[in-house]
């Protein structure tokens, strides 16, 4: 799936400059967008032009990911519980992987998520030792099998290396990790920092040209598996390094109770007098927050991160995404658990689970979710020349289709509506990252993804 | 589309009497079930057996439906405001329907039901007259349009014909219908009666034989459109057919604060004292419920139909599916606006919903859910004989695949739950309704559902 040097591509409509525009040709100069022309006409294009019907939209950025949790999808629906009784499955899952059944499920997933439009992943990974918690004889071995899996899927990935150095939080402290936690646990936080760093400089070293599709950035696990001293010289690592810093915030309120009880204050204060919060900061779920977490946000420029169909999921509730645009906290969206896969469902679920909490319509409009779940998500990811059309920009495209029985009957000043509220991922036929055409008619162009998908799964959890 | 008399079907999977069986296979005499074999090998079928790969469902019902909202889909989405300013945009569209114009869009968007696994649709129905409001020639031509686009969809219908006599309701009483609203208004309910009474007449005398693909329902539009003296008289009118009568009740909380102005009591309230409920009635929407109001239904035996995507689409709140639960009144599910046309969507939003509010998991259970999308929907709106894979049984089936990027990795076992909480509408490859195979390969066997919606949708709402 190497790129040819240029090509162009026509849209019958595409998304430029926040307007709908019909007849766009976009030439594609290694990787970039080179030129864009509108009203054009397809007869006028060369020959090797490639036609796309329907609305073309900046590739999707899929902000919050465990690309393991796929393997959950279905099975845990049979549990009673809360979010933590599913959390004793999860883990369950997670003692199986390897390396080797790492990658090869990863890569499929990556390639369900190519097939629905993202071109970009955050993959918040802190499964990285041995079972035992030994370290593997490549102690990053586990995000090396994430990097190569979003490699051979044909998308962008930003590597959120977690640290996860306790088990879980009381009023009386941190507990030690314990059980499949092993696997999460550096130790202590210069061991993170020496794991990490080899691995970034590795990547430097493979990719002297700078890394063109993969970037290593910081993760807090949660107030939980961090303690303030940790988190502080993790902040410190990401600032020296302009690195993205993402941390789990409050998804539950159990965590914000266990916070206080140690903390005496809310897990976003703890970050923010941790020194955490900037502009490459990224608050993951943010659903229990109170008024003046909203505003250490904004004032830091911090962003958020939704994961809305995982909130549903789990049962965690309905984050503040009203105060957050009210108060200019910008927001990307995740598919997080995998429960489903479509960031269409992701941003029109942060708008319809807010009327359900308000009982008011059309408090984040289409494009501006639109914006949430393309160039947003990419910023928060570290990839500022992503998410838009635009001269300049990486050419990442995905297509979406107008005549399916989900589209059919919309005209051109809806067409971003009806991709937002009406579409699905299945509605994605054609998909550009940094100008490879990775998905062509709705299927991938290199990976069998269902029969990797139900091969890699059924591997990972038969109980043989 | 006419049945063959006898048929035999192979399934790799099929839920009978609420397990998951391998190697079924269905023996269809006269549209009904005639036998059902497990474990059974394809092979050893005749070779004109057709063979349905995935897990085979009992027919869906879609219990609550305005099929010409379909035309609004993603184009109500721009606008700003409440449940009351996105009626004045339905409002517009009802204004412009004609019975060819209404035949049409149902026809397209009753098959675009089909295509979702739909074999049974019930169709709240009050657009009656001309738009001056004067009857048309034929004063049931609007029903009659209805009726006519399910038979051309290959589905079963219901036709809920609703009394609408006023235009709403304020603590001084009722206010005329006015603008659009005439054509919903029959003057008094002695004026319904006659009307309906023609029909259902008619209907007797088309099909000597009892009818076997569609049915007269009452209802009464809701509090606002119908006065106490009128309700006891339309519950009447029910009692005596034996006919099923459903009612909009408490789906916004303006209904339920005019109404005790008015009444000095609830909606459901109301209704019961005018002696709507019995096993024959369904509460429609249910959203701002009192606890008496949930009492009521389930002392009386009657059932709720929830529309989840439509509350959150219309920003209505999330109803008490938990205290239904456990009150025994039983649920079933529509897409009543269908700003989508997904089953399983409305069936898993309402667990999922209800997590958000209860912050627990496995309210209701994946079997359960699929029950009030099958025979729960099916039982309200009068068709008792159909909903599950049993001998005798209409022979509805829905075929879901197991193999696509969604639902791909699931075995036999969370199988259901697949289906309810990972599938999609566009995984729905076969439907057969009374035995006729109306959806083959995921197309619908004699339309072309995309073309007719987008080409009755742009004449419907074209300003030219």
């Amino acid at each position: 799936m190497n790129a040819p040097a240029t090509t162009s591509v026509w849209c019958e409509l595409a998304l430029i400059d926040d307007r709908v525009q019909p007849g766009v040709t976009l030439g594609i100069d290694h990787g970039r967008i080179g030129s864009i022309d509108v009203a054009t006409e397809p007869d006028d294009s060369p020959t090797d032009t490639v036609r796309l019907a329907g609305l073309t939209v900046p590739g999707l950025a899929n902000a919050h990911s465990h690309a393991f949790h796929r393997a959950l999808r279905s099975r845990t629906q049979a549990e009673r519980g809360t979010f933590w009784t599913w959390r004793d499955l999860m883990y369950r899952a997670a003692d199986r992987l390897e390396p080797d059944t790492y990658r090869r499920l990863a890569r499929a997933v990556y390639a369900e998520m190519a097939m629905a439009g993202v071109t970009c992943v955050g993959e918040f990974h802190y499964l990285h030792h041995r079972p035992d918690g030994t370290p593997y004889d490549d102690p990053n071995a586990m995000g090396r099998a994430l990097l190569d899996a979003a490699a051979d899927a044909g998308i962008r990935i930003t590597l959120l290396d977690t640290a996860y150095l306790h088990g879980g939080l009381d009023a009386d402290g941190h507990r030690p990790a314990a059980g499949v936690q092993r696997r999460f646990d550096d130790g202590d936080v210069d061991a993170w920092r020496r794991r990490v760093d080899r691995l970034a400089d590795e990547l430097t070293a493979d990719e002297p040209s700078g890394g063109d599709s993969r970037r290593i950035g910081a993760a807090v696990h949660s107030v939980r598996a961090v303690d303030p001293d940790a988190m502080r010289q993790i902040g410190e690592w990401a600032a020296a390094r302009s690195a993205p810093l993402h941390a789990h915030v409050s998804e539950q309120v159990a965590e914000n109770e266990a916070c206080r009880a140690r903390h005496g204050r809310t897990p976003m204060a703890v970050l923010a007098d941790a020194g955490l919060l900037s502009e490459r900061f990224a608050a993951v779920h943010a659903t229990h927050l109170t008024d003046d977490d909203v505003a250490l946000l904004a004032s830091s420029g911090s962003s958020v991160v939704m994961c809305p169909t995982t909130e549903r999921d789990l049962g965690d509730g309905i984050g503040p995404t009203r105060e957050f645009a009210d108060a200019g906290v910008a927001m990307a969206v995740g598919s997080d658990s995998h429960a489903v896969i479509d960031l269409f469902e992701e941003a029109r679920a942060l708008e319809l689970d807010e009327r359900l909490r308000s009982r008011e319509r059309g408090i984040h409009a289409a494009p501006d979710l639109l914006v949430m779940a393309t160039a947003e998500g990419h910023r928060t990811l570290g990839w500022s020349d992503a998410g838009s059309i635009a001269v300049g920009r990486r050419a990442d495209l995905v297509t979406v289709r107008l005549d399916s029985v989900r589209t059919a009957g919309v005209t051109a000043d809806a067409a971003v509506e009806a991709v937002v509220f009406a579409a699905s991922a299945v509605d994605v036929t054609d998909v550009f990252v940094d100008g490879r055409h990775v998905v062509a008619g709705a299927r991938h162009a290199t990976i069998d993804v269902e029969t990797e998908l139900a091969a890699t799964i059924e591997e990972l959890m038969s109980d043989g």
